[in-house]
């Protein structure tokens, strides 16, 4: 599983203190007329959502959510088809994203959860697009580049090659114009920017310029580790139950200090079993390691077992009950799907009417 | 105006007396069970089609339809965005290659017209096709090559860049079996029937693997001897009136000799001018020639011009009669349009059934 924009090593930290005061910016707009604002992000359905993505993202959807922002969120199934894998199980990770995002409170009646394959006027907007970006600049691009790290293929797709531009499609379609980005995922959004304008300037203003919405995603390790992930097994799934939770836990890495103390530079393990629990409590990580002070990395373990399983508590019986009725599941995902064909023929429309190419 | 797929130096011929042997099969197979295939062709909406149009493909169409073969004839007009001049008047193109094909007898109640951007279902399948052909392979591609050249741009584009894969959806959206092409164009099939099978292979089959039907288009010179182009102004309009035809030809460059014969490598223009004589009279040219002998060029030009307004008298006054009926030419374009998108949705939906995609 990664995001929808997957991570880029965070060596381009051009432009993110001018990102980080215009996110401010956007978060006071936010709360005082969330009705402007419509929000794309999503994910790609290689698997059951885990802890990194509830605090990487997940979370933060919810609270703009619930704030009055209108959520589109994508289930990029063709992201995933060269994995071969995945592929061959899309229908039950499809099904097991939008437990997920129901568990954690998205709600159905006010978001849309959609599948990319299920939206063809969403798709068929690469085509205009595509005759806006130049194949240089697709090969310089660093979305282009992580696609080619992410995938396990050994030769680059024209899927993957062409990556920035259907993430244009994916969020013009619904004119979102925010979305939710880690400091590391800035880059990721400037082809879409450049789609936008460029097509506003060729055919007529249609598109949005959609912005940036940085969100801090605390650094959260897998239990091994290194960087949280399903595959690796070092990840708390959503849906795990409080033993699997409790054992995973308890195998995780720490180091021989007894006494237990937050920082992140010197003991990355340590202070991101704090920082998990400290965020399950609501509370500084400082806070929750002084708490246990000497008491040792047993403690350390306990503790966050029971923040974790307490936290997620809620989450995981709602989960459960949702997963008894697959066929509600399965009319959450039909009326997504349809509430994004319907916007994305409203699209469609309008760009055929732009282009002169209404026959 | 280019023809769907566009002509490429001849220089490759291997695979050709191969095509045509198999041609010759597939020709005999159409006679006995026309109902057995269906033909995907096309054009790029860039004005009115000519003479070089006619006999080189567009007579081929209606033969074909009239021996009881499936036609779809797409109008490309996603290929034309990144020419400004043209995109400009798309509406009016379509129109005009619309009406050229109601002129020349293509039947809107047995074949389909229908323009690209009005597919949703078809631009998509293009989706999973980009993630079945490498960058590299993409790279290697003529038709790329040709597209490249072809285009009055400095860069290439990402619509450009994945020309062979949009026709790939083109031929394969509606399962045609059938693509007639010249000889030249004989390597323009091979990524689409590369897709054909890479997805029948790996999702099921349900592509057919479409053969080339060779056609021995005949080599019409423009009338100023170069190639024969819209664009150059040496090309007679199927659309253009009597007189035009006659100032054109009457234009036309010839050589010096008086005695009037048939050596296309010797006196490629009179060779020409013969052969368009004798393909509208239905005989040979080395007969017309000889019906000449030692009149010259302008009884040759005369005989050219005559020819040319007799046999395209017909299909002119159709042409001005469909003209003057806009709404029913609007209305063969939408039935065109609707009928694509039906078969289209069709295909998509076993493609998703194939890819385990039907959520």
């Amino acid at each position: 599983m990664t995001t929808f924009a997957p991570a880029t090593p965070a060596d381009d930290v051009l432009g993110t203190s001018a990102a980080r005061t215009r996110s401010a910016v956007l978060e006071r707009q936010i709360r005082e007329n969330p009705g402007r604002f419509r929000i794309l992000t999503g994910d790609r359905p290689t698997g059951r959502l885990h802890l990194g993505h509830y605090f990487g993202t997940l979370h933060n959807r919810v609270r703009l959510q619930d704030l009055g922002v209108e959520l589109f969120v994508i289930i990029a199934d063709y992201q995933v088809l060269t994995d071969r894998d995945v592929a061959d199980h899309l229908t039950e990770h499809v099904e097991e994203l939008v437990l997920d995002h129901l568990a954690i409170g998205v709600d159905p009646e006010r978001s849309t959860v959609f599948t990319h394959s299920a939206v063809p006027a969403l798709n068929q907007l690469l085509l205009p697009f595509l005759s806006l970006v130049s194949v240089a600049e697709l090969n310089r691009n660093p979305t282009v580049k992580d696609e080619i790290a992410h995938s396990r293929q050994s030769s680059v797709s024209g899927l993957m090659f062409t990556y920035p531009v259907h993430q244009a499609a994916d969020i013009l379609f619904c004119k979102a114009n925010l979305v939710p980005v880690g400091q590391d995922q800035l880059p990721h959004l400037e082809i879409t920017r450049t789609v936008a304008r460029r097509f506003n300037d060729r055919y007529g203003a249609v598109f949005p310029e959609p912005d940036a919405l940085l969100s801090d995603a605390p650094l959260l390790l897998g239990t091994d580790g290194t960087k949280m992930s399903k595959s690796r097994g070092n990840a708390v799934a959503l849906a795990a139950g409080a033993d699997e939770t409790a054992r995973l836990i308890k195998g995780a890495k720490t180091d021989s200090e007894r006494h237990i103390s937050y920082d992140p530079a010197g003991r990355p393990e340590v202070a991101s079993l704090l920082l998990l629990a400290a965020l399950c409590q609501g509370r500084a990580p400082e806070a929750v390691a002084a708490d246990i002070g000497s008491a040792g990395a047993a403690a350390l373990k306990r503790t966050v077992t029971e923040s974790v399983n307490e936290y997620l508590a809620p989450i995981r019986a709602r989960r459960a009950e949702y997963a008894r009725d697959r066929a509600y599941l399965r009319r959450v995902l039909r009326e997504g799907n349809e509430r994004a064909r319907s916007v994305a023929d409203a699209t469609l429309s309008e760009v055929r009417a732009a282009m002169n190419s209404h026959y």
